[in-house]
């Protein structure tokens, strides 16, 4: 048994690292499974090269800004990790983690737009060099070159999953647009946000590899239960950085979502066990978007006292028990170690 | 035989309305489809409702103004039509004009961000209502719902088509907006951005209903090639309208074209045509955005002094020709006799 005896223990022990070593951590876990799928992921690269060719000069110009440009290839890894979990040993998998790519790209293009970011993966995002236009139409570009290729797998429960999910991401995407600046947002209704946005592809990407192993219902479930709950757990840390991480290492300005009054869960939190005397700032702040200079390290104070940081962590924490129960469904060998790594130690990257 | 006994002939009787007629005759085309498929459009206007649900209430708010209200449903009768013209017997028919039509809803939506466009079929935009990010967003799950109910009707054939299609429209914009405001952009660049923009849906449109009904490969290649010119002459004749329409018929602003710079073929032979001591006027409006008062008549003028507005629809009539000539390689029905005329009012519009 090469996994921890117990998710919780193996959580546990990923969270013992100090701050240096924990982002260090999960960037080796990363890099592990990039090794582990080395030649599928340069042709993954390969493939969503080709497919932003265009006589058209602007769009393999700003799709290859976002796309062929870094980023940590999580979720076409998810697609060609699983697959290799399962033994799959025909040549899909390359196509349909290309196709999971692009359809993250494209959401990241919109993203931007949308969030009017500057900033993404420590460069200028496309919307501020090219411009909204532009990103916009070259986002439906690259969503529609996705259902390309994924169309060439030929699977028609693979087509079902991603054309789904890609519905769901954008449902997500409404969804957290209503409950901007809306200070009575419920936790529940960010959950929602979060397996919409994040997690629905990273439970397509991962079911994906199982669909194509053709293994038994029980697996496939397992391995998409995992994605999924990954999912979660991972946007949960990515929300905690974004009031606790580092700047150099996240490639984005902190504080962007409390800027742009984004209702995720450490502002619930904060919001829910404010002083009286506290609740003037909230609304101040995050539903009048009138921030002035220390708010927002006010913001972080306050969600520090009242445990709103512990507690985003902790149902985090959760998630990840439960993505790794779900791998445990799932043979055992070193893809589903390197996965449970990954999970462990992005989880470890807020504590 | 039901068509005239030339294609040239045909176009010519449709020219030789008045001014009321032409307008009158095109939607009385329209109504004529919408008669002959009228149950089978009845069940794609059912099915583009039920895709729209979602417990995000902001998606069937904003998309039901889009979709639901209004708009000929030019594209889905064309899927329709032509899968009845083959005398196509199954039921996928329905769920593809669907998808269709929600594709095209989609790119409305986010054409009318970049655009900036206020007014659609005589009402305020989804832009102006709810907002652009909204609309980005909105425009995404169209698209996914849309490539989800064409993965039900489980061809492959039909898939790519449409998924090329999708890609192909995108890239069709993102040309449009590099020859914005650019008085350089040629003639042949228009016709490439026009093919793609608009006569690829249509011409994915017409194919899918020859794909699903398993006729033999000139068939398919007549229909998709119907589609295609039919789509290039259409568009040509709504750039004229854009100058020399009328409002109150368009349901939109007049001149839009012109304020936004877009080199459309009216402007295209009008700048090349255009006296050294004019070309500062083209300069200034189109270039440089720069609009006064009696500048549009002005352009107006131009364009019919110098034969721009006759030789664009001079270009849409060779076209259309190829859209009939093509029509007369499927068999001779009464849906072929009733496309046959949309294709020949529709060109009666302007001239």
């Amino acid at each position: 048994m090469s996994l921890a005896a117990t998710a919780s223990e193996a959580l546990a022990k990923g969270r013992a690292r100090d701050d240096v070593e924990r982002d260090a951590a999960f960037l080796a876990a990363v890099t592990e499974l990039q090794a582990l799928t080395k030649s599928d992921l340069a042709a993954v690269n390969d493939e969503i090269l080709a497919r932003m060719h265009s006589p058209v000069a602007m769009i393999p110009e700003l799709a290859g800004h976002l796309i062929s440009a870094g980023g940590k290839r999580l979720r076409p890894i998810l697609t060609l990790a699983s697959a290799k979990l399962f033994d799959y040993a025909g040549q899909d998998h390359v196509k349909l983690a290309a196709a999971v790519e692009l359809i993250h790209g494209a959401t990241l293009l919109h993203d931007d737009v949308v969030d009017g970011s500057a900033l993404r993966r420590g460069a200028s995002t496309a919307n501020i060099i090219w411009g909204n236009k532009e990103s916009v139409l070259v986002g439906d570009f690259i969503f529609a070159r996705a259902f390309e290729l994924m169309v060439e797998a030929r699977d028609l429960r693979v087509l079902k999953a991603l054309s789904h999910a890609s519905g769901v991401i954008a449902e997500g995407e409404v969804l957290q647009l209503t409950t901007q600046k809306n200070l009575a947002a419920k936790f529940e209704t960010y959950i929602e946000v979060v397996k919409a946005k994040t997690a629905a592809l990273f439970a397509a990407a991962t079911e994906v590899g199982g669909l194509i192993s053709e293994r038994s219902p029980e697996e496939e479930k397992a391995i998409r239960a995992f994605g999924l709950n990954f999912g979660i757990a991972y946007q949960l840390i990515d929300d905690v950085l974004d009031y606790d991480g580092f700047e150099a290492s996240l490639g984005k300005t902190l504080g962007d979502d409390f800027r742009e009054g984004k209702m995720t869960a450490p502002v619930v939190f904060a919001v829910a066990r404010a002083r009286e005397d506290e609740k003037s700032f909230w609304r101040r702040t995050i539903a009048d978007g009138d921030i002035n200079d220390g708010d927002f390290e006010n913001a972080c104070m306050l969600m520090q006292r009242d445990g709103a940081i512990d507690d985003t962590i902790a149902c985090a924490r959760d998630y990840a028990e439960r993505a790794l129960d779900a791998l445990r469904r799932a043979p055992d060998n070193k893809y589903a170690e390197a996965l449970s790594n990954l999970v462990i130690t992005s989880i470890a990257r807020a504590s």
